[in-house]
Order: structure tokens, then sequence, then C-alpha cells
């Protein structure tokens, strides 16, 4: 198992997602755009824009290796060398606003000097929530985990609690989801071993986004659903923009800005101290935008 | 002259420019909210809301004070203590695309340790850059600044190319203006002599805006003019998220975040790999978002 042989994991993940939502969303093709940076490595920019269901997303890969910043490595506790990462990442902002938001990621990060370990994860970010989704999503999410370690989803999903959290907000991002990094060879884990676990994950997702967008995709929805979601992908940017260590990363390490932010929603809206007056449903995601819900326990109601 | 002195001044200035604004504005009614700070403090936020000519913007007042945490004092190489800031700050985001967005920020900061400074500028972002506006702009700036110091234009005007840059862009936010920081008491320069300088900036904004406005507010535009401007106001989102120092101590330091936040634009639109090919106006404005031109020296064609 080396580097090349995860890397091409990594691709055939790409592809059986990119297949799997354009068999579904029927009009939404990808356009490829493929670039290669001048200090190593490349990537597969795979971008979706005004489909059927989605109006705008990516799924991208990349596979990119060179000499690792001091400063990046310093961060990361490392000794300089070279590096090598690779990884799936995925946005999708559907156009109807009872359908949520998706992101997954799944990484590999290795160094000249021997450090290696995967990370990633998948989160929900809801425009509105809906508990039986919730429910779904964390429960699917949980027995992915279960059949790796019992100790994963619990700790992986307090952890996306966590990161996606919007601080100056006291909010979270959306319900969470499971978020990992630096999985290791600790307690002697192999990289085969990982490699299966986020795997498992990145296989997940089509089948479960799928479900989510199949319940939603035909509700009707007016222009006070729109406002909401527009408000609500603003505080996503706000969360990309701010927060986000993989966002951060990729800008500071000059990556490619268009691949990067490609996980930024077609369009966004700030109103001063907006409060959904007339918007019970938004009212009440507020109120679950909150960091320890139990949602695998909830009773869909 | 006094803390409390220069926070006056500043309340002055922020009403001048308020009456200003809303006489020539003839629908724009500011909102003002009254907030206080529990750790000492407190401002008058002004917002303008979809009003006749501006869709969105703020003028700010703070004075806060209360202990400096002590990461932010080290960020400034500053021993620990009180802290005591106050400013004025302004952005304006207008309906018409063809009239520019501005910023305009002026601050007084002061320690109880004795360490002093002021900071501030003003700057233009329009959505289509236009000649003679920019060298009207930058020769009214010039013209303040050589008031106080022949050596400030060109100096406050490099500092804002280099400040209100989108590295991951390579492109600047707009066509800069000028940017100054820790204007203190070296070289025998007083707090009174400062403030005169930042009051100066001050009250140059709102002539010199209106001026800009009135160039362009009947100007006719259709959809290609309104794309163009969510596509550079998501710009100016991306800068402000990721680069703007004001905003980053503000939501580090957990200041108030609607205030704060009311830099953003109402509407924001991100394309994948936008091209302005049917808009020859917009290719020319991005030919023009770099440093170091010289719009003081422009003969307006």
């Amino acid at each position: 198992m080396n580097r090349e042989n995860i890397a091409d994991a990594f691709r055939q993940l790409q592809d059986s997602i990119c297949r799997d939502l354009e068999s579904y969303d029927e009009k939404g093709l990808f356009r490829q755009d493929i670039w290669s940076r001048a200090e190593g490595g490349g990537g597969r920019t795979r971008l979706i824009e005004n489909a059927n269901l989605l109006e705008k997303g990516g799924v991208n890969f990349s596979a990119v290796h060179g000499p690792m910043p001091e400063k990046i490595a310093a961060a990361l506790g490392l000794p300089a060398g070279e590096f090598f990462a690779t990884g799936v990442s995925i946005v999708l902002h559907p156009f109807n606003p009872w359908a949520p938001i998706i992101h997954m990621n799944v990484r590999y990060f290795c160094m000249s000097h021997g450090a290696w370990w995967f990370g990633g994860g998948i989160d929900l970010t809801p425009h509105y929530v809906d508990a039986g989704d919730a429910a779904f999503f964390h429960r699917s999410l949980k027995e992915v985990c279960d059949r790796h370690d019992p100790e994963y989803y619990p700790r992986f999903k307090q952890w996306a609690d966590d990161y996606f959290y919007i601080k100056h907000r006291d909010e979270t991002r959306g319900i969470g989801g499971i978020f990992f990094d630096r999985l290791d060879g600790a307690h002697g884990h192999t990289v085969e071993e990982r490699l299966r676990f986020v795997l498992d994950v990145g296989y997940a997702f089509a089948p479960l986004y799928i479900e989510l967008l199949g319940r939603h995709r035909d509700r009707p929805y007016g222009k006070r659903e729109k406002l909401w979601q527009d408000i609500r992908r603003g505080r996503y940017v706000e969360f990309n923009l701010v927060y986000d260590k993989g966002t951060k990363f990729g800008l500071d390490t000059a990556g490619r800005t268009e691949s990067i932010l490609m996980s930024l929603p077609a369009t966004a809206r700030w109103v001063y101290d907006f409060q959904p007056d007339d918007d019970p449903e938004a009212q009440r995601t507020l109120s679950l935008l909150r960091k320890g819900l139990d949602w695998v326990g909830h009773e869909p109601g």
C-alpha cells in the first residue's frame, strides 16, 4: 500500500460519487477542470452549476506534493520535509431550501520523514432542521463508524459539533455529523485499516445525500424560504472564510482558489440583525443550532 | 485633551456624516442601535437598509475599554494592561452598480501604561472602475494629506494598496485610497495634531462620497451589471472575512457581531471561475485591480 494506491482509491471514490449524483439529478452534468501545480501534483475539480436539483457544488479530487512550507510544518508540530496530500472534498448546495447543504471530505497526508494520517468527515447543514432527517443522518453515520470501532461515533460526533461552530454567532453551522483528523498508526493501526474506514465514510456519502434530497426535492417553497436559505448560506460563507482550516490551509499555501472556494454558495444574503419573525420553521431551526444534541436517540415526531 | 474629548469628537463626526448622507439620500433614515459591553463601554450602531440610493451600510461609533486580552497585547507588541479604543467605522453599499462601495475608518487606541496611537483611512471599491472618479478620489485624499505632511499621501496610498489586497485572487479590493496605523507621539507629534489629521480625513468623507454617488445615481443598468456587482460584492466578503484586521480583532475579542458584520453587502454571488466575457467594462475593471497605479497623475480620458 503506497501513496499512489491511496490516491487511486480516492480517484475511484470521486468517480463513483459523481456517477451516482449524475444519475439521480438527471440534468446534472459535472464540468471537469484538470489542473496541476508547479510544485508537484494536481487535481480533478468537478463542478456542478444549475443542475436540476443542485444549484452549485463540487466533487473534487486532488493529490499534491512538494516541500512543506516551514510555518505550516511548525504549526502541525512536524519537522520540515516533503509532503504528500490526497483527498476528495465535496460541498453541494441544493436549489430547494427544504433540502440540506452537505459537506464531505476524506484525506490522507504523509511526509518524507514518515509521519502519516487520515482525516475527514461528513456534516449536514439544513436550511431548515428536520428531526427525522437528522436522526436518519446521524444513525447512518453511527452505523458506518460502529463497523470499525464503537468509540468512533461519539468521539467524532463531538469533534464535528466543536469544529463546525460559528463562534461569533454562538451557533453551529448545521446539525454536525462526524469529523476526525490525525488517524495515524498509534495503537497498532495500519494504513490499510485506516483507509478502509475513510473509504467506508466516503462510499456512505452518495446514498445518504440522495435519500435526503429525495425527501424534499418536490416540496414547494416561496420567497420567505428563499430568503432564509440565503441568510443560512451567508452563515456558511462566514464559517468557511473565518474558521475552516482546510480553506485557510488552501489559501495560505497558494492552492487553486477556484477549487477551494467552490464550497461557497451561488448566492448569499446579509440583513442586519435578521430575525425570522414570520417563519416559525426558521425560528425552530435557530433553536437547534447548538452543540451536544443527541440525534441518534431522537424519536422523530 | 483626554480620551473622552477624542470620543466626543468622533461622536460628532458620526452625527455630521449621518446628517449629510440622510439629507442627500432623501429616503435614507438611519436606524440606531445603542449597545453596551459587559467589560466596559459601548457604541451607537447606525444602520441603513433599503434607502433610496444606498442598499445597505452602517456609520458606527464605538468607545470601548477594559482589560486587554493578553494574546492580543502580545500580538501588538505591548505589555498587558487596560485598553481604551474609540472610532468611527463606515461601509456603504449602493444599489446602482455604477456607483462605488466606500469604506472609512478613524480610530484612537490607548493603554493604561501610556501607549497611544491613531489609525484609519478611506478606500473605494468601485464595481466598475471609472478613471475620472479614481483621479478625483485620490486627488481629494492627497489634498487632505498634503495639508498635514507631504509625505503622508504617497506613504498611506501604498499602505492602502498593500492592505486592501485579496492575496488568493491576486487582485486589490478596489482602487485603494489611504490607510494608516500607529500614528503616535514619535518625532514630537502630539495627540492634538494627530487628532486634527484623522478628523480632516473623517470630514472629507461625506462630500467625497456624495459627489461620487451623484455622478452615477441615475445611470441605467441591467441584469449584466447586477450580476457583476454581486460578484464584486462576493470579493468584498472574501476580503473582509479572510484578511481584514478590524473584523478579525472584533470577532476575536467577542465584539458585537452585528455591528462588525454590517460591512457585508446585502447580497453576494459566487460563480465558479467567473469570466465577464460579455461585459467589456467589467473586463477593464479587472485589469485595473492592481497595486501601484498612479491615479493622481492620471489624465481622465
